[in-house]
């Protein structure tokens, strides 16, 4: 049985104009001008801007970056030569840059342990057409989301898991992330340590939850300490994982307030809704290539 | 006696900078190439965007809208002539547009009632340095707040007013705005109703604040309707004054928690803060020409 | 195929506990003493409070309200006792009040329209074991949701409505609401108008939620009106229903910022996020009777 | 000169009230009927609980906290009656237990280094009549906030400070704070480090206001760590002074979003906004005998 709740509010023209949709991330030296060589490239391909974020870690000396979304008719057929005409532009400006396409779904991976709530909440979210992606497999060292997700039509690969067999484990992983061809890997409680060999295959693909407000509480059991310390807000953060344990480049920051009646049972349901929601707000974002990672902190376009 | 405790964090080559820095917002049709045309022309001028916003009430057939933020070594004797440069390129694409300087701070008056705490957080912000401008004049129905504005080396004139005297007020303030040139007028707690003729000669350039989260509660004690009415949240809206009342476009809204504890005199203690924070932001945001104004709704650029 | 994901953390010693746990709402006019009779009531009756909550609209002359949570051991076999010793004290002080009990659930159902999201996030509350009630039944005059509510064993029944067959579809309703002998009627998202007649029968016993801050935006279309005044932030709003539409007592409230990009299908995506906490903690609170209604306002002990 | 902008909206029949009005803590092991034993007390001294919180940390073995606040005609005649019986009842049941009187306003110390803004805020709370106190000197190792001090009728020390001079400069500020009869000290941005004996002398008496989201960035420069980290939200702690550089109790959090644009001077300027609020309202908490230390952890009773 397949439960079939999408409730895409995406209209067909909607879906056309999707097609029709690419996205340009620069990083270079700040200098005079860069926007004016940028625009005119877009505008001399028939492209319309449609949206803009720059930043500038500092105008003189400093590096630049910008996201320019746009609208280019037939651009499955245009985007070859656009982006061969990119390249003396970019050598020229000592620019890395990124093309992106609506047509061009990211794929992506979530793994999970036993909570699954933030899985719960990234396919809801997906099912209402809400998350830019196709979700091809779901990895767990628990059976328990099984069922919930072969009910989307998702392929559920239970692989067990613990520190003596992590290499082992790691191998079956990896192999399944390349058999489906996975753009992004979502630890949706993934409570299992990834060796530094796994995360540098995956460089700013990697999005992690870690419940606490980091840098406070780095490490396990976070709540239980909020408790011990007696704080009076609690917060997740989502991150890029690096193979610094929960000191990768953070992407998104939220907290609910709480006070003395709260137990570490109450904290931790406090916390879930927290989790859930900015792990949601990361992938999104994520999806929608509005992240930039620069010194190991995110410059996110909203 | 001046009470001097202006905590400016700018060093001197920090105003230097602020003295080359200029702002340019356009409105037009929305259509290909607007940027490109934009940016070369800032590149021409020796200018480097440092910051750029833009928005488009629709990619195709919408109204465009962008606010950019350059650098031009010394851009006081190049203006002139950029300014005239810019008319061709306005009337080709017709544009809406405004140049602003960081050298020429906007003029500021204040208007107060009984109540000072607006009063005293819009003084504070623009003695740390925080609000762009030179508050020149305060007015007033009450002769509370001379002190603390006379203390600051602010001119005070206390203009009693009721609704049987409003012209000959209105006259009274008018020529003070004229001998003081002011640029902005802002009503925090000035409980007087503006008539139609002097809200016309300030368009988009008085901002008020007003006890509650618009569209709820318009109008007259709006504490003690949110009292009556049991709401779980009170809030505060600035907004540009029009001739209808508490209609005008919503510059910056906030709220507070509240519970069935909180009595009216509570529920005002708290929108207290709420109030002085959300006018200081709003005021922020319209010095530094963030705001543009469309429909009777605000684009705040932030 | 019923999926099965309920992570309840409550210990047997827990459950346990709750058998022997019950709750007393009073409401009374104000007078020196009461807390000490209620307190050596049950403390005569062998029972330790282990929270309370009181709130009085004005210690002199006023209504004082009080909620007493407590612990007795084989409370099921003292209750009726208790409960008779009661009427005396009652009677004497001119009370209101109502005894609940752990061991006896509330009986919910949820009427639900095309949109499933407050209805998904109910059902996953309480799989949580997040929410102290059996949801015994779902009603909807749509088929979308079946499949989601029967696999989690709930009866679902499809009752088509609209304004020309209000009264025989509410007949079927009450007859349902007999039959599954319902305490609590949840709207999550049920978009079709009750009768007085419907309404009167379950007085403080039907929780809505509405899509707006109210009361800004009563009645239909809040996100496109909210669009419209280009309001800054948009909200949800808990409440029992009465007669007066979307004037009943508000339980909760919150809201999200927004900005002028922010179409109506975007303030919908977040509103969802919005509407679907606030209907969950009113629901919450309700079920932990934290709730008493007053002047068609609510006080709610946290 | 003084400037006196007091907006007290305290009645004279209010004030009245506030005379007999008087609070009850206790701390105890918990055990059934202690409610009925501190309510019937209250009720055989003529005196009607208008407010009430409590908390237990276990109700079978744990400790409990109660505070009551209750209004008694003539209060300042019966209070010494009511003390000496309650000596029993407390000895009785193990209490430690503390009575404060509406009519005994507590005596506040504000130290202050450059920094200004949380003085102005307390000032300001308190010129608001918000704060239930005495502010009875300021001491500051600054001369900058003299004026402002001074203005308000409040004795301003100039007392300069290092480590070399710690011991030295610490007698003088005991001295000043017997000579004044000081019950709390408050750190407002007060940039000194005192020594064990100080702290010592003054338990739960000396608020300070951390400029980060305890426990993350303990120590100098939280912001600038912030910043280099990468955070999306700062914030600020309140909490009571132990001999664990801020480890003490924490009384309050807060926090506001910030984005990689938001510079150290940025973070700083939207730091003060929140400090200040955080600060008063762990002030006000502490005049209104709303918080318990236990554990190095607060109960604050809303």
């Amino acid at each position: 049985m397949t439960i079939n709740i999408n409730t895409d509010t995406k209209t067909p023209q909607q879906n056309k104009k999707k097609e029709n949709h690419g996205r340009l991330l620069v990083k270079c030296p700040d200098q005079p001008g860069i926007v004016a060589v940028l625009s005119k490239f877009l505008f001399d391909h028939e492209s319309n801007i449609v949206e803009s974020s720059q930043y500038s870690s500092d105008p003189e000396g400093g590096t630049f970056f910008i996201r320019l979304e746009f609208h280019c008719e037939n651009l499955s057929e245009k985007r070859a030569q656009m982006e061969a005409d990119f390249q003396e532009i970019a050598a020229h400006h000592s620019m890395e840059y990124r093309f992106a396409y609506g047509s061009e779904r990211k794929r992506t991976a979530i793994f999970v342990s036993k909570e699954p709530y933030c899985l719960m909440e990234l396919l809801w979210e997906w099912q209402n057409g809400d998350l830019e992606t196709d979700i091809v497999v779901v990895i767990s060292n628990h059976e328990d989301s099984r069922d919930m997700v072969e009910a989307l039509g998702i392929p559920f690969y239970y692989i067990p898991a613990n520190k003596d067999i992590r290499k082992q484990v790691e191998e079956e992983q990896i192999r399944l992330m390349e058999e489906y061809d996975v753009d992004l890997l979502i630890l949706a409680r993934y409570m299992q340590i990834l060796t530094p060999e796994f995360v540098e295959r995956f460089p700013n693909q990697i999005i992690n939850i870690h419940h606490s407000f980091l840098p406070a509480f780095i490490g396990a059991r976070p709540y239980e300490r909020a408790f011990a310390r007696g704080v009076k807000l609690i917060g997740a953060t989502s991150h890029y994982v690096t193979n610094d344990l929960d000191e990768g480049p953070i992407i998104e920051q939220d907290i609910e307030r709480v006070d003395h009646r709260d137990d570490v049972v109450e904290l931790k349901k406090i916390g879930r809704q927290i989790e859930r929601r900015v792990l949601a707000k990361a992938v999104k974002w994520h999806l929608e290539d509005r992240i930039l990672v620069e010194n190991n902190k995110t410059i996110v376009f909203h």
